[in-house]
């Protein structure tokens, strides 16, 4: 069974692993909230399981620890941010802010980032608007693990989604998923488990439909979001195409398969056309449209009433954007968050070559 | 087999029902130029398949042939438009129009539409962009058909989403895809042709998935693009819901189950909690980011990395999205446009209610 950790007790050690690092103090501490914001919402794949492989690449001078992020061109509602090989778990939020700036000036903001790097969860940048009664979306591209319609190559990365959107007295509405049909690391649970996955998740490298959980790593490639031409997987390409030309063409980023890899063991690609990963932040005020009051009623009525759309099965409730994490965080805030063995292990074996104190008695 | 109809012919019949209701001959025309670019680009469900439709809808007032399009609120990089129960086929260019001043003045344009009405194909709108070197987004709602994940009621529209995105020499990136599985076309054609439909398109009103042509006629609905949560239909839903609000909760115009219906005979919904339809429009200057010729410079790059991906089958190329509706557009325009029978003796009957003349002489 899983061994269950406070917020507390990972943010800690975290913080402790970025300042080992060489962050300075206000980076680390919204790097590790960023991170530890994954684990919260349930996308572990996202979050401290991830620690030890930015270390890596901290490493291998991939990632810099004291960036000098700046805006390096910018308009009234746009900016493009240099993030200097920071974080980018502390590349996006600066880069948010921008925008959230902007949209108070003008009434919306955007900003496309480059030379950054893996940004945590896509969620948690685009719910910064939130508090500023805007909404807020965030992208990100990603190494190329998908392949195109038709083809059987890596083009493309998962390159996730995120849209926020306030709402008055319901939680927020809050869509962040890949545009695969599943994230990799739902194949991984898979492994875990010893399962086969279901067709229109990945291929071959021959470019057939796979139900090998393995797939992917012996050289296939995963699905865009509807699996196969039948079921319109143009479409997730093509979603999956806008995110890398927002996030990084727009930039200067390296795109499609120069998108460089997380994993620090494996080279960087030949003659990238650009620097690092992208990201593109957006933020619209609420009331650079209508009144704020109104439209947050609005929402909340949308929200009661897709709530009470007529279910398939008397027991599942129509879920709104945003239902499953925000239920996954009260229940880790209270009881604590369950981490897999093989991460608590890569943990400790990176407190011990950082001299970061990985105690199992202030688990609490 | 189906006659062809010169693109010349469809323009000048369309503009002369579009002048019969009352409508001014600029109007007229962008509207007919509109609406044949849905035939064109070979997605005819959308094209002068609709033209009775829309009279339908002038002849029950719910269509205004001289609207008096006006923003109602605007900051610097946004606007909100009421389009006084015009065409969508008039209110929503004018929005664009709208988006891409802003756009010139502070580097992007937004704009949220309501009380308007169909407006042929989102590509349409998104590619107005393009000759500005922007990159343009266009999106509706619509009446509902669609149910959530979990669901078997219908919640949403089809909800298409469109970004055109320039190139250099390569043609432009334009994608245009409803956020379902399939539109309601394809099941028309099943229909037609008296053949089941896959899985994962439709379910019947329980909510049980459907292989029947007729599913959604007979009370069912249509699925979010995914299809079911196995393969992540959960996403087609977020992204239509997206569509929804941005179209729609943040322009004024009615939302979700409460979007008016396209069939004239079918009565509005009760209790609408806003105006008409409503589009959301979006351009963003290509030099916002960075120079414009580095940018389509690096867009031809992408569009050919992308072309050469290694195909799955040797005689599938991979394509590029806008590449079917640009080669058929290419087609149509050399050999004219095929026309469904129903929809001639539609046409046919509409030239005899107002008088247009549809004289077979002149196809040529």
């Amino acid at each position: 069974m899983h061994e269950k950790y406070s917020y507390d007790f990972l943010y800690d050690f975290t913080l402790a692993v970025f300042r080992k690092i060489g962050c300075p103090q206000e980076h680390a501490n919204i790097a590790s909230k960023v991170l530890l914001s994954a684990d919260l919402r349930g996308i572990d794949s996202h979050g401290v399981a991830r620690l030890s492989g930015y270390v890596r690449l901290w490493e291998t001078g991939r990632i810099n620890p004291r960036p000098q992020i700046k805006i390096v061109h910018e308009t009234p509602s746009t900016a493009v941010v240099d993030g200097d090989r920071g974080l980018g778990l502390i590349v996006a939020p600066y880069a948010m802010k921008v925008a959230m700036q902007k949209a108070e000036n003008v009434g919306t903001g955007w900003v496309s980032v480059k030379n950054s790097n893996h940004f945590g969860i896509a969620g948690y940048h685009a719910m910064m608007a939130l508090d500023q009664d805007m909404i807020g979306m965030a992208m990100t591209n990603a190494s190329a693990l998908v392949a195109p319609t038709f083809s059987a190559e890596r083009m493309l990365g998962t390159n996730p989604i995120a849209v926020a959107i306030p709402a008055k007295s319901q939680p927020a509405f809050v869509a962040d998923f890949a545009t695969t049909t599943v994230a990799n690391g739902k194949l991984e649970v898979a492994q875990r488990k010893k399962q086969d996955i279901s067709l229109g998740w990945a291929q071959d490298k021959e470019g057939n439909p796979s139900t090998d959980a393995f797939a992917v790593k012996e050289g296939g490639s995963l699905l865009p979001l509807g699996g196969d031409r039948e079921h319109a997987s143009h479409k997730g390409y093509a979603l999956g195409s806008i995110v890398d030309i927002f996030s990084a063409v727009l930039s200067g980023a390296s795109y499609g398969p120069w998108a460089p890899p997380f994993p620090a063991y494996i080279p960087v690609p030949q003659n990238m056309p650009g620097q690092g990963l992208g990201h593109f932040l957006g933020a619209m005020r609420v009331d650079a449209f209508r009144p704020k009051e109104e439209f947050l009623e609005h929402m909340d009525n949308w929200i009661k009433r897709f709530r009470n759309a007529r279910r398939t099965d008397e027991n599942q409730p129509v879920l709104i954007p945003g239902d499953p994490e925000r239920a996954m965080e009260s229940v880790y805030m209270k009881e604590g968050i369950p981490l897999l063995q093989s991460v608590e292990e890569d943990l400790q074996k990176l407190g011990d070559k950082l001299e970061v104190e990985w105690d199992k008695k202030d688990k609490g």
